[in-house]
């Protein structure tokens, strides 16, 4: 399969990103050309997702160079610098950040007798290149995963880890969609994921347009679902991958695995290997983002609590190796100890 | 404590309760003055809770003699019994409000020689009485239930199971209530509780009102907060209990009993025994109502999904014996296996 499932991000003299706010009612298309436009996308999800936070970073600094282009080389590069430095505060947990902008920095770094036409071009291509990893290893976990999923089988997923939150194939998606062009007959089941509703306003638009038979669901009735053996396989994406196997995703993916485990339902994560952070051991040392009051308070502009009410807002949580059943990665199916072999 | 926390309804020459679709935002109160309007209040959520469904139902009678009135005895008495059975197609989850009508259905049976007003003083009797049985068995749930939380605890709650939902003490929230009342320090987790969102808009507003101290979260965050040893114990109320001790209860409830279990957190049903049917061996017997898609489907009148998505509602769901540890009834603590012994 060439073709992208859908298409979040594309360069064609500069950075466009469909603003993921607005979907599933407005497609807009936003054309991110500052660092500051960059900056904020990320921050506020407008684009989202590991992978593709990774990618539009790496692009973001090609944009931070077309900025500062007037520059004497030598600023120009502390200034890309410093804005690569700004970048990786938009946010915490997702690794694929930091894997892509240190990749980015590296370029910087070795750019010693480059001109800056030069720089621009390596710049440009290894963003490129990042792009086009995450689109093959993408494209690879969908054929790795796509063997675990059997004809007839209903599949539970959480968040958006498709191709919205990648560079257009998915992760968790990705075998879903190589199992349909294969021919298979499957069912989805999205949660809806509170608060900011990637399942029912991503999911269920990337699944909608790809033609996928599919249900929604509220994140709270997916133990009910099992409990009726309405669900074969829980597949998920990942934030982060520590060391361990211990994983950070979206919040709510830990309930959903402790659910499976109760009701022997295999759980897999899907992710490409630039979302393992070889350099920690395990889960409790990956720092998880708290996101604004807000979120959850009001829904469409409008309170859904009482205005003074306290609310706690992790976009993450931690689920432990012991309740994952696997990794679908684009070098194969991994068990969550076989991890630390691999890299670092 | 003879002070109601909250007030879902009263009797004043009619029937007023509510409105609780429109609460926090705005505090509606509703005259019930035909039998119509008594339907749609209990079909459409605007009084909702099953001990409050129970006795809003029989004054739902009251209200059906006030508007037969003029009919002869025998016509009117078959017109509230046909308004009884329409009442009773309201919702087919919750146990009180058969509980109720059942008592009020008696009473028309046995009015042989009654004039209109005999019948209409009785009715209005056993309606007081269902309403002060349960205002009664509320509080004492409270005063049984609060011996269970220590001073400093962390109680997760789902759905309202406060006085919004009873006839104004509560039955999950009612041990809350006492507990504050004697000085203990707790603080109570509120699980938003999708979709209606019962837990963000009225628990949060009578928890609120009464000052005792709280945290909104949504309904895929219980599990995280539990892995952090931020919960102590878990209180829910129930829609029907099974006599094995099965019970029924909102969406989620299920899924929260397979945490707290993995988690070795106490799990605490409270129930006054007008939500016991002792007519049906277990679990699997109770219906379960299933509501309108839009329920997920729209926020505040605005899609967070593709119009044309297929969603799956059922508002409640069953959690079997084996995770309970125990029910806070007005009779003291029970273990599941107790309550076959006490009645029918």
């Amino acid at each position: 399969m060439e073709k992208r499932p859908v298409k979040p991000f594309w360069w064609k003299n500069g950075l466009f990103i469909i603003d993921q706010r607005k979907l599933p009612e407005k497609e807009i298309i936003v054309k991110l050309d500052t660092l500051k436009k960059v900056y904020d996308a990320i921050k506020k999800l407008k684009v989202r997702g590991a992978p593709l936070i990774g990618c539009i970073s790496a692009y973001g600094v090609v944009v931070s160079f077309l900025e500062n282009e007037k520059l004497p080389i030598e600023k120009l590069k502390k200034e890309i610098e410093k804005d690569i430095k700004l970048l990786k505060k938009t946010r915490p947990t997702a690794y694929n950040l930091f894997y892509a902008l240190d990749r980015m920095e590296k370029i910087i770094k070795n750019a010693k007798n480059f001109t800056k036409e030069q720089l621009k071009k390596r710049l440009l291509e290894e963003a490129e290149k990042i792009y086009k990893e995450d689109l093959e290893a993408c494209y690879k976990i969908g054929e790795n995963g796509e063997k675990l999923i059997k004809d007839g089988m209903n599949i539970l997923t959480h968040c958006n880890a498709g191709g919205l939150a990648t560079t257009g194939f998915g992760t968790a998606l990705a075998p879903i969609y190589v199992a349909k062009e294969k021919g298979k007959k499957i069912h989805v089941y999205v949660d809806e994921t509170r608060p900011v509703l990637q399942g029912a306003r991503l999911t269920c638009w990337e699944l909608e347009k790809n033609r996928i038979s599919y249900t929604l669901i509220c994140d709270n009735m997916a133990g009910f679902l099992m409990s009726r053996g309405l669900i074969d396989i829980v597949i998920v994406g990942a934030d982060r991958v520590a060391r361990n196997g211990d994983i950070a995703n979206k919040i709510g993916t830990y309930s959903l695995a402790v659910l499976a485990n109760y009701h022997k339902i295999p759980f897999y994560v899907a992710v490409p290997f630039s979302t393992f952070d070889f350099n920690i051991e395990d889960g409790s040392q990956i720092p998880i983002e708290e996101r604004d009051q807000n979120e959850i308070k009001k829904m469409n502009g409008k309170y859904i609590c009482p205005k003074k009410s306290k609310v706690f807002n992790p976009a993450f949580d931690i689920t432990p190796n012991y309740l994952i059943t696997g990794f679908i990665t684009e070098r194969g199916i991994l068990k969550p100890e076989e991890i630390k072999n691999l890299g670092g």
